[in-house]
């Protein structure tokens, strides 16, 4: 870990060669700001991204039989098979970008053959219904974040995209930024991958049941195994560990944002180390990303997930860097700054 | 060019092979809808971009001599070598995507050694300053068309991405905003490349003193020639040809949505063929997109010009088409659609 003087002073020596690149000060706005992050993120002034791993978890969950999602549990383990054949859209996102695609199994209720690209770290077949009681058991909770944090630091490079597949788990990310931040669950539930008016309405009910089953439970962990899901603390775990490794944590959506809203409550020095990919058309989203005092790179109204909004957001993560890279100085080109 | 029937069998067409991908419906969202218009634009349900041509119109402006502008006009042809020596923001953008990149000297005031990758296209060593008298003759504005129209004609593939520099050229643009959409200056105008709040307050002066020169050139052409640029009148003369060509049009700031301005006010269809890369920092340009019943893909507080915000878009255009194309159906993967 770098001394916040060193840090300091790499702040100061990438700005200073930010502002002398041939261009008006700051005129490359966020891309400028995206450099200076992934700077800081990796700890040195010539940031390069290398071999960036896109990580789609995946797991079932017991509340989606309470019919709070548009689309049967089956779909879980039918997209993880997609994925794997690279039909998906995070697959062809992926592939566009030369991103490694690995899908976790952190806890589907199906048991898939072994192949390249599938990682199987399954703590249950799919977590308890959180309407009935706990979601995971603390030790299924400690479990599955282990499992991610031995999973982030078997992968190569220093950048991980964070991604998700689960039926019903917007229930379960809305459920945690209930009990993260106190707003009520009408201000964090959202229509997921495409409820109706009926439909949602039902989904509100069976999370304002959720919430009052347990409303004790708002400690970031206690939040988790109460609420959670078996991809979101399995990421949790990857999440932590990959900022201990100092590695750039590119968040995806909603179900991502929750993983990550838990790490930073665990170990707050998180936050550096994530690039908010996109803000998402999940009403929750936006308001939570403003909580969490953060700015999505992309608005494109994206609801799949899968990591989806991470894939397309990558190439600016590329260019930020070679903005850096590869820009002359006023200088080195000789061109005239303002006032020469 | 295809009917309208044909359009909207087309339309229908590419509409069902989205909503059958595997995700829920209009979950890309953005995405799709640039799927969709690339699929009109390009007259294919499966459309596919081609060799894309990122073109930097260069040109002087004899308004840059009022202060205008930061920067002092040896900037612009400065900038032209530095993009021909590939250090410039755009020439790294333009590598990082594979996109082939030419200057056009439309009227830079400097000769440039003959190289690959220029195109000297020079109608005059500059345009007069638009203060004084029109920037342009009706012949000068005629001959800088002809020359965009035959230069884009000359290049292979089916998509173009416009960039442009010329020292003034915001100001150029936001006259021509205020002729064509009737809105006062200081709608229109904004700080350019970074001018402090006196020199923003003379440049609004100026600007204001040059509609009142000549208030009746308000047809799109008359305009152009009076107040524009050469290399914005290059560019609009390059939009119509590529729209002629059905090509696809990517635009980046508030320059060149100023000659995609004009060009639609002379031919409405160039809109359908132009996706609009970024909302620019610069304060009209939200103004104007909104006027123009644009929505851009982008917002990252970008006001550098040269073609940079549209190569930072192009990825989004690479992947709509590879959404199209690559990702599986609900059938062939096997995944049980909402209300299987």
């Amino acid at each position: 870990m770098i001394t916040s003087t060193s840090a300091r002073s790499l702040e100061a020596e990438v700005q200073h060669r930010l502002d002398n690149k041939t261009k008006p000060t700051g005129s490359l706005g966020r891309i400028e700001q995206l450099a200076l992050q992934l700077a800081l993120a990796l700890g040195t002034p010539a940031p390069k991204l290398d071999s960036p791993q896109m990580i789609v978890f995946a797991a079932d969950h017991g509340i989606a039989a309470q019919g709070v999602s548009a689309y049967p549990s089956d779909v879980t383990w039918q997209m993880v098979e997609n994925f794997l054949a690279g039909g998906a859209a995070v697959a062809v996102l992926a592939r566009q970008h030369g991103l490694a695609l690995t899908v976790v199994d952190c806890g589907v209720r199906h048991d898939f053959t072994p192949r390249p690209g599938l990682v199987v770290a399954k703590v249950a077949a799919g977590s308890a219904d959180s309407l009935q009681g706990p979601a995971m058991t603390t030790a299924q909770c400690a479990e599955a974040m282990a499992n991610g944090a031995r999973f982030a630091a078997s992968l190569p490079g220093n950048a991980i995209l964070l991604g998700e597949m689960g039926i019903g788990n917007t229930s379960a990310a809305a459920l945690l930024m209930a009990r993260l931040t106190g707003l009520a669950i009408e201000e964090c539930a959202g229509r997921g991958t495409g409820l109706d008016d009926a439909a949602f309405a039902r989904k509100l009910g069976v999370l304002r049941s959720a919430l009052q089953r347990a409303p004790d439970a708002a400690s970031p962990l206690a939040a988790l195994a109460d609420v959670g899901g078996l991809e979101i603390a399995t990421m949790v775990g990857s999440i932590l560990e990959a900022t201990r490794l100092r590695r750039v944590i590119v968040v995806d959506g909603f179900i991502c944002t929750a993983a990550v809203a838990v790490a930073i409550a665990i170990e707050p020095s998180v936050f550096a180390q994530c690039v908010f990919a996109h803000c998402s058309a999940e009403s929750g989203h936006a308001r939570w990303l403003e909580r969490l005092g953060a700015r999505a790179l992309l608005n494109l109204d994206l609801r799949l997930g899968e990591g989806s909004g991470a894939a397309l957001a990558w190439p600016l993560l590329e260019s930020a860097c070679r903005i850096l890279a590869e820009m002359a100085s006023f200088e080195s080109a000789g061109v005239s700054n303002r006032g020469d």
